[in-house]
């Protein structure tokens, strides 16, 4: 099977957003195997959409659109759609209703022009929209399959994951899964080169690896005829993807580095805290964004100038004259102290060369000392990473974070 | 004039990254005066990227495409046009050249296939890139107009800013000149209503608003014959939207609001210390993204427990007890002591409700306290925010920093 993805809106070809939808539909398409081969922006534009839905069919079976399915007179895509088809809109009384509820619940009045929403090409199939106003549409006809989904990406990514999902699984004869491993600690490029020979011999399970800011994920998809014979497909490749890249496999579950993370102390029934430098608040910044994350993490310094590192943190000011800021003696302390003044059993700490300025031969922009702290025992990491200011930063919160989750997982 | 932006890799349609470039693109062809009717994106394809190759140029003057100029097989780009437009590739020296010298700064040895970067389309226009190895390459025919351009976007944004925005505006008898005003604490619809009749009734100057998460941009357009005659086009608009938003607008010249922040800081002589509870440590990581803001940023305090804003700030326990911790008493008192403690001039400190849970009838969730101490001298500010928990987070630090800098520019 193969797809187009059709997003429209003025908006977008202004730039005054970017197209996250086309890049979340491409990849869950490739997940359920369906081939993407052309993906494709215009404006709100009837005579244009129609012209570009003319085109996608030309090659596609099956055509997303997301955008323009709104109340008013902009919102083009099914006035377009039932032209295209050669069928009358009629209104979907159901979805009038829901939309009545949603805004009795909040206390709010109807708009006006509200019965728009509600307005379907003739025979088609109607999607729920759990988190909004517009529904969303399929529409077939021979052979053709046409799907209208809302622009707003907290109100497409839900449906499709609900609806349009398993809608296409069945239309395959084949079952889909996908297993995504998130790596830490190793490039994109070594990343492929380690599992080249996975990646060039199998078809199915296919493997592919993502390439991300401060880490990769690699996916795993597997088709079969139901989904347990695709999860025996994926069993084995995992294993062995484990096996060559295992510890730096931190989940395969969906969850980010700080879920785990804050999952990982709670379990254990650890306390943390943060003491940092050079990532600047951009650790306890990944902690908190984990909602419940109040019940381990209790507090965390950014210790930026020497001073603070001695007043706040009593890191011994002869230490960082000794070894200097940048240093795992002063990354060890500053852990230590962490933990120790707020009571936490768990410290962990940062300081390293952000850049652009401060580097040296010796102390080169990108090294990295992370110190961990837990129940006492005391141990420190070196790294060198590359990239800019904020993407040093970035990848250096990270493996600060994985330092954490390597050692509660060993 | 108009234009269509091309965009080319199998990573956009596996959904591996997002895409940036389009967005970009778009904005500045915007800013010149010229209409983006469509966005296409395929693969490294020969045949797929020569079709839209011509679909592009059946409606387009100028094309831009984006990505495929590398140096393996699949980068096809450079083919592509070559046949499109009939011409021979051939070895451009200059650029070789200046690969050969790149590589050699870095004490690197040149890959073998390095050539494939220096090859263009014969009789075209090279344009140097600044930040890697492959070219850009413009190709005029017959009114018709491409430029190619690399894929990363820290290669294609600048040589895009520095070649070919001065290339297209020299091609237009006209010149166009952007001034983009930053706006913090009003909403984008509340911006767009405040300034509707401006925005229908100007033709030139144009005003269009862009909405990000945590600010929003109004960007204000002006066409002439010489720059200054531009520039005095868009004096008096820009001073009726100052007279109207201000002092909401932070910026008119490209400087973020932490940049802004500490330059205010820096020139009035200030050091800054921050206790976050709420926003957990982004007001730091956003300050610290600025380099060189170690000349006024002394240390950050994310006292996320009661316990912490008590032992380490010396918020008294009876203050959060008889006031909530979050509340403008806490609020003024975390500022304070952040400052005192430290030896800063300046405290700043933010507590608040980031959600999920947590929020009552009486302090909800998004409802947020900044507390300001200024050489001694202490004030507060409530918000009520909307959003999930992280952008009410985001938009809480932007708006604790932008309490700052509107104290500072009072």
């Amino acid at each position: 099977m193969t797809a187009e993805i059709l997003s429209v809106g003025t908006e977008l070809l202004l730039g005054n957003i970017v197209n996250t939808n086309a890049a979340f539909l491409s990849q869950e398409l490739a997940g359920l195997g369906i081939s993407v081969f052309r993906q494709t922006t215009v404006g709100d534009n009837h005579k244009r959409l129609f012209t570009a839905l003319e085109n996608a069919f030309a090659n596609a079976d099956v055509v997303i659109i997301s955008g323009g399915l709104g109340p008013t007179l902009d919102d083009i895509t099914k006035e377009v759609a039932a032209e295209y088809f050669g069928r009358k809109l009629v209104l979907h009384e159901k979805s009038l209703e829901r939309i009545k509820i949603r805004f009795a619940t909040w206390g709010r009045e109807l708009p006006t022009n509200t019965s728009r929403n509600a307005i379907i090409p003739e025979n088609s199939i109607v999607l729920p929209n759990d988190n909004g106003s517009a529904p969303g549409v399929v529409v077939e006809d021979n052979g053709k399959t046409l799907i209208l989904l809302p622009g707003p990406p907290h109100e497409m990514i839900p449906m499709f994951t609900n609806y349009v999902s398993p809608f296409l699984q069945q239309k395959s004869e084949r079952v889909f899964v996908s297993r995504t491993l998130k790596i830490i600690g190793i490039g994109e490029s070594q990343v492929e080169s380690m599992l080249m020979d996975l990646i060039t011999a199998q078809t199915n399970p296919t493997i592919a690896p993502y390439a991300k800011v401060g880490d990769c994920h690699v996916r795993v998809t597997a088709s079969a005829e139901c989904e347990e014979d695709a999860e025996k497909l994926i069993a084995p490749i995992a294993a062995e993807i484990y096996r060559r890249l295992d510890p730096h496999i931190y989940s395969d579950n969906g969850l980010t580095l700080p879920e785990i993370v804050v999952s990982l102390l709670e379990t254990q029934n650890h306390t943390l805290a943060v003491a940092e430098s050079c990532t600047g608040g951009l650790i306890m910044s990944e902690l908190v964004s984990v909602a419940g994350c109040s019940s381990v993490f209790l507090e965390g310094l950014c210790t930026y100038s020497n001073e603070a590192k001695t007043a706040r943190l009593g890191v011994p000011a002869n230490l960082i004259q000794n070894h200097g800021a940048v240093s795992a003696e002063v990354a060890a302390a500053m852990a230590e102290r962490a933990a120790e003044i707020s009571g936490a059993t768990v410290g962990v700490s940062t300081t390293g060369i952000a850049g652009p300025g401060g580097g040296t031969a010796v102390k080169p922009v990108g090294l990295l000392y992370v110190g961990l702290c837990i129940n006492g025992q005391t141990e420190t990491a070196m790294f060198n990473i590359t990239g800019n200011r904020n993407e040093v930063r970035l990848r250096a919160a990270n493996l600060a974070m994985d330092v954490l989750r390597q050692r509660l997982t060993r």
